[in-house]
């Protein structure tokens, strides 16, 4: 017998789909009879944005160089406050002063086999109104590169990442006592100097490839967006990994009387020279190398045979930098909470510029202001913002975060109480939106994606993401596309100012911008300009306008919610992920070895090895173990059930006292804190997050669960094995959170 | 319980070790007792062998050009008629009369927007002796362009095979009515101005890019091994697919008085003029084009942005070609076989290059007659071959491989009653083994490899190459070489001489060499001299010892073994396999087509699509079937039986009968016969073979159960049914055989 499907009457039918079709959809932390209310001021909100007022904003701030410590990036700090204000916020100037060297002298010269001076130029061009006020331009240099004068033979060591000085070492070759030089990419820029000189390095040179950034991209600045043979990427080389901010002041506000250490003691300042150049500079080096033939996969664009060197290229490398201290000017803005006052919803981006910035960072920073104008407005025809929205303007993020580190630094006991989230953004273009953050927070962004409109195509900014993954996408990242109804955010490791507030304080977090159809090659280089902007990137700006539509909806119910929107579903199934990537890799890694043990055994290596070619025999490598990941298999099956608990409880919530309500928001919001553990990472006890943290070996990238990840991937398995309680630890307690809640909620 | 194991006396543990450790190893088709004498005949042929004289043959034949029609190709081919008959073989020149155009004019250049005109020319050099001989050079060209006149825009094709056009498709380009510029790689060069032609293109010319040949892969001539930014490759661009030799005798001897086709008429002759030119000419073409900037993957190594056009560039190509027909001098020498004079042993290389053809062919061509003098050396001690032995030395094979096709095609029943094996090589370097033929001689070739000692690392090149697929293996090969016996060969396309044996005649063949350590840029440019290869590719000849020492040993094996060592489980295991890899590509585009129908009607690619890119709006695909694999399954299950049966017989068979043997031989050698079929392939009836065949669409490479796997590929369903009939009647035919053979066996 099978179960007759009763026939349903049209009415019934009618009846039946009534709801889908006229309901909104749901809204994290809103009853569903406050959704509407909240969707027609949304609606309100962006009737307020002007992409002409960003264009405007972006043409005014980029006008001159506006580093720390220029004129013109106080200037700046000055406007936006006073813009600030005329929009109705309590807008004030949050000053620190922080170690910020510029060169003096910078020379890089081939001296064998033949004679060339590096021009170290960014010429003018009549295309870009701005590109030729030199004077008031910083040159091209890395921020917190040693002082130094060597002159050495030259090694090419490819990206200068630790793989690629294995590959020299299977080679036979030694950079100690030579001068490397590093190709820009697959590492943030400080890595390459770091390991470098970890390796015996005595300087560093980095030039932008143009298989990176240049002509093999597309075609190069005026005519294109891409880098033009004399560009080179400004930046900073301060060891981050191991803190960010002002090197002096580790851990605490870099007030004008705090103690400092002196800036040769400082730990995260470069321990040799280390210099960018561009590829014009590049060529003469690369073409005086000889010695072996670069691997296949070191191989750039440049037209020539790359070889490794050493020598017979020698180079002599000499910088010296004033080494002086600079007032950086945070501009902060508030507009205080009608309830919770204590409650802050913060909202960021820097302001400060290598040189001109309108692209890194004016282009994320308008969209601030164009959204702080905007509420602002919503504000003085009556909405009010149950919880305290505080925006702020970072100064000196481009030296290494220094603004915002030092903020956050000074005041990190008042913001673990009242920091509810911050929302961060940086350089916006054209494209895709992309999202990394605070897992928590993962269905909230979902829900704000999925309500903002793509500004090219008819279809919100979440449903043209999920169509480039199902095109796109890795086959993984396609199936789940398909299947999972929210999209993946990323992992913030740094490059931004969430560092201190996520990874220092334990404040939940988000990274968000638009970008994947701007490529360009203006980053850091003086071309990074108000023309290069509004001819290749987000030429209309209506991606600056989607970007303040997103965050600005994000501040909105951050900021009104009756329930906090934290959710923690996505977050167990984001770490379970981790869990499951890092068991694999210890089980490659194990595979791998045992496969290379066998090989070394049975002499394969020499066997293959060409007898013209220079071959390093490779010796055994130590087994990989098998570790007890039973601790955190099991926290983070006590943490699934939590979640699953919470997210019933928290969906059939009918009204909860305003005494409940008030336990059960603190319990959201400060549950980002109970991922921190208080000692840190190992020798690195800045980085308090257990679950995120930017890479020791790659920068910018990040790493999860980063004290298991880290110590595997350097085989100390013992610190692995401390890892996993330690993770497993946090997890529990952090379920304890959880559970919290959901007493509350029963 | 469990089973004592009883303790060996020091005499038992001997005596058990003794034949493990005395035994030589089996040698296919020999008794064990006829091991020993016959590895001693093997070890007294090496030492004939000397690496001076193939120095010495190689300077002289290199020290003119040598192209088909050319003074000195005559010369070479008298010449080495007689070494052979000093060497004690019967010799004589079997001439064929063939088409060979040369060209007239040659003429490239840029009419828009700038002026350029193609050098065309590769300039002496003083570091390579012969270069300067200009006037016997012949120019770069491609044999079999059509004459032509046209003038068009340019398009960049990449590699101009069909998945480009697709590319080109999506992107809006239409090469109809223009000039195609296609770089080398990815496919035989006679594919790209046939695909080109399809595509309505009226003009193509190809150029070496930098990035697959010249600076990118190491330094260039006459610096380093790698082509300079004159060198360009001449070669054919016959419709070989269709049918290789002299394309106005299709399938019959090109003899003095045969009919032959008008040059107009013949099929194989290009549609549309075509030229190679060098990087150096292809520079100001490229930086000519506009339009879209190519596909990261299409772009190549020369200092620019790549873009795709049409235009702005326009193009003048103007050809003009004298179209003679040349006579082509295959050198063939025979030495008598002893009992079986009526089975030929046959083993060839080509003696005709495009200019000097140090490398392609004299490399491999100095082998063969190194070893004709060693086998010579041994028949004047008393060492007799049972069967007759012919070597030859090949004309006009760079044209189309004509001088082999004529000599075949004129004496195809000969051949198909006597020939057991045709053992083939042409260019050779310093490395690895590679092998490739008749998966019937997979476990022979094996035994041969294992047989001779690598002349860098004292291991067997059987154990070098195993090491090299161990340490650089893909996944399954790296599996395979750890737990199967024999190595694998590979399968046949085209390329060589071999082509009319096992394609036409289904004469079952090898080809073999050395490569991997030797790389350069000298291929069919005046640059492949004697001063580039005793430079850079095989510089004290010990590889080209090797080559002589492992054909000499399977010319000596299959001439005197008592069972011809034909093999039948390697093969069952080879179709296998190819059978699986066609039913995965069959779901792999099924589910491909799937998802893609699935994107379209969900409107994803206009999602993802960027505004200020071309778009064209993808079609949804026709459904992939299911096709009925089980004939194929079938017959595969009963050949699998049937070779064990015979590889259990053959194990354990004693004496046999002078007349069984006979019997039995006549099976094994016309065994591959029975793997052709009269009708050949799909509108190309030239190739009879049922399980290996250049594509048509590859040129040289092969296509495995081509008629199945090409009629997918190009979504023709029902021919691939037809196919997998086809395919399984040729198997069960086969299979047959063998048990005609197990019959005389048992």
């Amino acid at each position: 017998m099978y179960k007759r499907i009763p026939k349903l009457s049209f009415l019934q039918i009618l009846i039946l789909l009534a709801p889908i079709v006229s309901q909104a959809q749901p809204i994290l932390g809103f009853k569903p009879e406050d959704v509407p209310s909240q969707l027609a001021i949304e609606k309100k909100f962006d009737s307020h944005l002007k992409a002409e007022n960003l264009r405007e904003l972006l043409k005014k701030m980029s006008a001159f160089p506006h580093h720390v410590g220029a004129a013109f990036d106080r200037e700046n700090a000055e406007y936006a406050r006073d813009l600030f204000k005329s929009y109705g916020f309590e807008a004030r100037l949050d000053t620190s002063y922080v170690l910020f060297p510029t060169p003096k002298i910078r020379v890089v010269e081939l001296i064998a086999p033949a004679k060339f001076k590096a021009t170290l130029t960014e010429p003018p061009l009549k295309e870009d109104a701005t590109s030729g006020q030199t004077k008031a331009q910083l040159p091209a240099y890395h921020a917190y590169s040693a002082d130094g004068d060597v002159t050495a033979e030259l090694v090419y060591v490819n990206y200068g990442i630790p793989e690629d000085y294995e590959v020299l070492k299977k080679m036979g070759i030694d950079v100690k006592g030579k001068i490397v030089l590093a190709k820009y990419g697959n590492s943030w820029r400080g890595i390459k100097p770091k390991v470098a000189a970890e390796n015996g390095a005595i300087g560093c040179i980095i030039y932008s490839d143009p298989k990176e950034d240049g002509f093999f991209q597309g075609d190069v600045y005026p005519k294109g967006a891409y880098k033009n043979e004399t560009g080179a990427q400004r930046g900073s080389v301060l060891d981050m990994p191991l803190y960010p901010g002002d090197p002096l002041t580790p851990g605490y506000g870099a007030t004008k009387d705090a103690p400092r250490l002196s800036h040769t003691e400082a730990p995260t300042i470069m321990k040799i020279p280390v210099l960018p150049i561009s590829y014009g500079d590049a060529l003469p080096l690369l073409k005086a190398l000889g010695g072996e033939v670069a691997p296949a996969a070191w191989r750039g664009a440049l037209p020539l045979t790359y070889h490794i060197g050493p020598g017979p290229a020698k180079v002599h490398l000499k910088l010296e930098f004033d080494w002086k201290v600079e007032p950086a000017y945070n501009v902060i803005a508030v507009l205080k909470g009608s309830e919770f006052p204590d409650q802050w919803i913060m909202r960021g981006n820097h302001h400060d510029a290598w040189v001109y910035g309108a692209n890194d960072p004016l282009s994320g920073a308008v969209a601030v202001l164009e959204e702080a104008r905007a509420l602002g407005e919503l504000v003085k025809t009556g909405w009010k913002p149950k919880r305290t929205i505080v925006y702020a303007l970072w100064d000196a993020e481009e030296p290494g975060l220094l603004g915002s580190t030092e903020w956050v630094e000074e005041r990190k006991e008042e913001l673990q109480k009242k920091a509810v989230v911050y929302l961060n953004s940086d350089s916006n273009g054209r494209g895709f939106l992309y999202a990394g953050g605070s897992h928590t927070l993962e269905k909230f962004l979902n829900q704000v994606a999925r309500d903002v409109n793509d500004p090219q195509r008819n279809i919100s900014v979440s449903d043209r993401l999920r169509a480039k993954l199902l095109v796109d996408g890795a086959p993984k990242a396609k199936q789940e596309a398909r299947t999972r109804t929210d999209l993946r955010i990323g992992a913030l490791g740094s490059g931004s100012d969430y560092t201190p507030f996520i990874q220092h304080a334990g404040i939940a977090s988000m990274n968000i911008g638009f970008g994947g159809e701007d490529g360009g090659g203006e980053y850091h280089s003086i071309y990074d300009s108000y023309d290069h902007y509004t001819r290749f990137k987000d030429t209309d700006f209506t991606y600056g306008v989607a970007l303040a539509q997103t965050m600005g909806r994000a501040v909105m119910r951050m900021a009104n919610a009756e329930i906090l929107p934290f959710e923690f579903q996505n977050f167990t199934n984001t770490v379970q992920q981790y869990t499951a990537e890092i068991k694999q890799t210890m089980d490659a890694m194990r595979s791998q070895t045992l496969e290379h043990n066998q090989l070394v055994k049975e002499n394969r290596f020499l066997a293959v090895a060409d007898p013209k070619k220079p071959f390093v025999q490779p010796s055994p490598l130590p087994d990989v173990p098998f570790l007890n990941f039973a601790p955190l298999d099991n926290a983070l099956s006590m943490l699934e059930k939590s979640a699953a608990t919470y997210a019933e409880a928290v969906a059939k919530a009918g009204t909860i006292s305003a005494d409940k309500l008030n336990q059960l928001n603190e319990i959201l919001y400060t549950s980002e804190r109970f991922l921190t553990h208080p000692d840190g990472l190992p020798r690195r006890p800045w980085f308090k997050h257990q679950i995120y943290a930017p890479g020791f070996y790659t920068g910018y990238g990040v790493k999860t669960l980063p004290m298991i990840r880290e110590a595997i991937e350097q085989e100390n398995w013992l610190e692995a094995e401390l890892g996993i309680v330690r993770v497993s630890d946090t997890l529990v307690r952090f379920a304890a959170q959880i559970e919290q809640a959901n007493a509350l909620l029963n």
